[in-house]
């Protein structure tokens, strides 16, 4: 099965009430395709200043991958500087935050399986 | 919790008997963050010419997320074109492949998830 890029569902709005609007990207979001294991599978885009804001993950746990880009990251109260490459995980009963403090975009690959 | 990209596991090898060699780069791959609902999470760099030789999923399905660069994927026996956004999927008992047929890397977010 094929999925393109163009058939996306793309979706720029505010997330938690952080700063800003992110650009959500899906890849697999809540597809059958996920065989009910998870409910994100998503690419997302950081204009400069703007953040996933904080919340608390109940029941499942979230996987961010860094493309591009900077971050300060919240991990679950702690703040953390991110760069491309870098991993982060939020598991079930934790809260993160992500915040674009560079100059550029910052990609994301975001990832939420079912605990 | 941080994963820097300094500490992932990178390996450099032939996948499935198909042309040159891949660099896997491991998100997830088999973590307890992936709460045993798959066992790859990664990001893959095919070189032009190289590839993801044919395989079937037997038990789990493969999504490939397509990041740069163009590709000819083998959709269970249909040749397809494929470039940045573009998303496939193999499910079980299925088989695929994909091959770097352009003049720059393929960057390739691969995601298996049990059935």
């Amino acid at each position: 099965m094929i999925r393109r890029s163009s058939e996306k569902t793309v979706e720029t709005k505010k997330l938690f009430n952080g700063d800003g609007q992110v650009t959500l990207q899906s890849i697999l979001n809540g597809a059958p395709e996920m065989y009910g294991k998870g409910r994100v599978f998503s690419h997302s885009i950081l204009k400069p200043g703007c953040e996933i804001g904080w919340h608390i993950h109940h029941g499942d746990g979230e996987t961010y991958y860094i493309l591009k880009g900077r971050g300060l990251y919240n991990d679950n109260g702690t703040q953390v500087e991110v760069g491309p490459g870098d991993v982060t995980f939020c598991d079930t009963e934790e809260g993160h935050a992500l915040k674009n403090n560079g100059d550029e975009d910052l990609e994301v690959i975001a990832l939420i399986l079912y605990k």
